[in-house]
């Protein structure tokens, strides 16, 4: 497959690899937010979350104690975020299931645009309405 | 305790529902940065994700999957972003464990701040080393 991750899996590309398991990869992010931005991959192709198995996610979620312990110790953070993106327009770049880790110290400059968009009377009822009808 | 989420778990605070278990809550964010921004709760209280017992977060997960899916679904979404912030300065708010789900449209205007900051020549094998030296 022509996807950048399953090659650095198979090692057909190089990487600054933290962990691998038989199940996931841990490396760092070429293009880093911040010092240590890291990645944590599933080994298995899945496009984004809803479509990877709760096994694997469980997996993935073992490895992140791990890596996310050490990123912060290892780059003395104070906080961290972690970040799914699913799908292009909100932001994956590579469509293949990967979990951001970003290390965060105070001042750091770095900041998320986080713009409150308040509901208009009515519309946050009606939008929980529409999604509590959409369970499967 | 005095936390906002504690006391909307209690019934203390009134909140716009779309899922409850006897582990976990999902509900509207009150400062949606979408419609349809939503929280994933652990009704039990633990600070961010390091301190979040591993059984604890194998049950936000499997709300996480129910919510996600009926929040894109719900409205319309294209894609989304899960993000956790932990920590104040990497912008927690409320210092209990939430999983932010962030419906997303192609052009919906809402971009995170994500401009790369290349590693200096033998930053990044450095960045490696102090995390893997870091695992516990």
């Amino acid at each position: 497959m022509d996807c950048i991750f399953c090659k650095i899996i198979r090692g057909e590309i190089p990487s600054a690899k933290l962990y691998e398991d038989e199940n996931t990869l841990a490396i760092l992010d070429i293009n880093p937010i911040a010092v240590g931005h890291a990645l944590i991959i599933s080994k298995e192709h899945y496009p984004a979350f809803l479509e990877t198995p709760p096994e694997t996610m469980a997996k993935l979620m073992k490895t992140s104690y791990k890596i996310i312990d050490a990123v912060v110790k290892g780059t003395g953070a104070e906080g961290y975020n972690l970040l799914i993106n699913n799908n292009r327009c909100a932001g994956q770049v590579i469509p293949h299931l990967h979990i951001h880790v970003i290390p965060r110290k105070k001042g750091d400059g770095l900041r998320f645009e986080w713009i409150p968009r308040p509901y208009r009377e009515g519309e946050m009822d009606k939008t929980a309405k529409a999604i509590k009808e959409s369970y499967s």
